[in-house]
């Protein structure tokens, strides 16, 4: 999708977006260790600034019509992001909520600061996911907006195997979808599901919801990278600095 | 595994490479349309030289000992391919085969090419995968020395979700691998499964094998990338350049 695409894609939904608000929870919870960093993923410079930084952005850009964003981080982070926006003069409206023991828990905690909101589109984004293109993030919204829950996803380049006793047996992987993030729900039927008990089984929030609702799945993007180990760092300042169009 | 423990551990496996030997197909039947260059991507330049020329090099490794060396292509890529091994003053002795029409026939044409071999641990790789540490290579061929089949592969980053008729639904992704190459099997084991008829769900050498075979999984690295899109081309690139070991 291109930017004027995208542009004429918003006509009608910023017409929706003042009966049903934009809202975002992005969620940082990373420790680093699994970077082998001395800190936290989120704050590793990609391109001299904070990953956490990227993300915040780009749900900032006005054409997405995103009127609140919180930002969940683990409290003892709470220093350094904030010596992190100075550093960085910040300019971006966002709230800043404590994390919870787990991804589920830090989520409830963001949607908690949603209190006074009645109604809204909420998207929840991994905020070590810098790169995600507008059209994506647009296009979740829209789709959630339309059927409640909407994901961004991408089918697998690899083919895929279970695990089995015996050894493992082939998938079909046109049936199989990896999930990304931002992903989006209707504000009150993602309140009903974090009031649920919290399951081992959930790995992220289409998973929480699932039960309540069908997932909408949105058509992600194998730029919308996550960083999760030191090659994603390399590829996330390559496809920034070059700042390539696939 | 560090380069010496990687000797250590090939010092047994080269005794019984006296005994079954290892050979490996290179399988590339690329055409380039997805990448969106003017080249089939197994000959795109990574650092300077072709990407199915550092393929080839790996598995030329002395350490690893292979005897013969497969490369599968299109026939009308054969002059190209000659005129790039001519430019590069390649010295690897390899075999060229004419691919078929699917990866299958191209497999077989591969197996074909080794009739004259009564035993041998047969590697299978994608030419588009240049940057396999030798690590997994060795791990691989080990591994279907003792288990007959063996393949690398990795666990999903990402949640994974399956389609269904209603939306979609949440997989356990630690039940799940991402399959890599190289995919090793022994010899006469993949010579009967490639005498079966092709069938659509062939996926990959794996899923050809695994009615007659259980296939042993082997740890895979998230730095083993097909050459699929532009950005795996870039993020190659760095790899290599910084020689960064994960």
């Amino acid at each position: 999708m291109t930017e004027s695409e995208l542009s004429n894609a918003a006509m009608p939904l910023a017409t929706s977006a003042a009966i049903v608000p934009r809202v975002a929870i992005i969620v940082a919870g990373g420790s680093g260790t699994r970077m082998g960093a001395d800190r936290p993923k989120q704050f590793l410079a990609l391109n001299g600034e904070p990953v956490l930084l990227h993300t915040l952005r780009r749900f900032a850009t006005p054409a997405l019509g995103v009127t609140t964003l919180i930002v969940v981080l683990p409290p003892d982070q709470f220093a350094s992001w904030t010596q992190l926006c100075a550093t960085h003069q910040v300019q971006i409206p966002h709230v800043v909520v404590a994390g919870g023991a787990s991804r589920w828990a830090s989520v409830r905690n963001g949607l908690a600061e949603l209190a006074g909101h009645s109604t809204g589109v909420v998207a929840v984004h991994d905020g070590v996911r810098p790169l995600t293109p507008l059209s994506v993030i647009e296009n979740t919204y829209a789709a959630a907006l339309e059927h409640g829950a909407a994901i961004a996803a991408v089918p697998p380049k690899d083919s895929v195997r279970g695990l089995s006793q015996q050894g493992s047996y082939a998938l079909d992987r046109s049936r199989l979808r990896l999930v990304q993030t931002p992903q989006c729900f209707d504000l009150e039927l993602l309140r009903r599901a974090y009031n649920l008990p919290e399951l081992s089984t959930f790995t992220d929030d289409a998973s929480v919801v699932e039960d309540l609702h069908p997932i909408r799945l949105v058509a992600g993007d194998y730029c919308n990278l996550k960083i999760t180990t030191p090659e994603d760092l390399l590829l996330a300042e390559v496809l920034l600095r070059q700042e390539v169009k696939f």
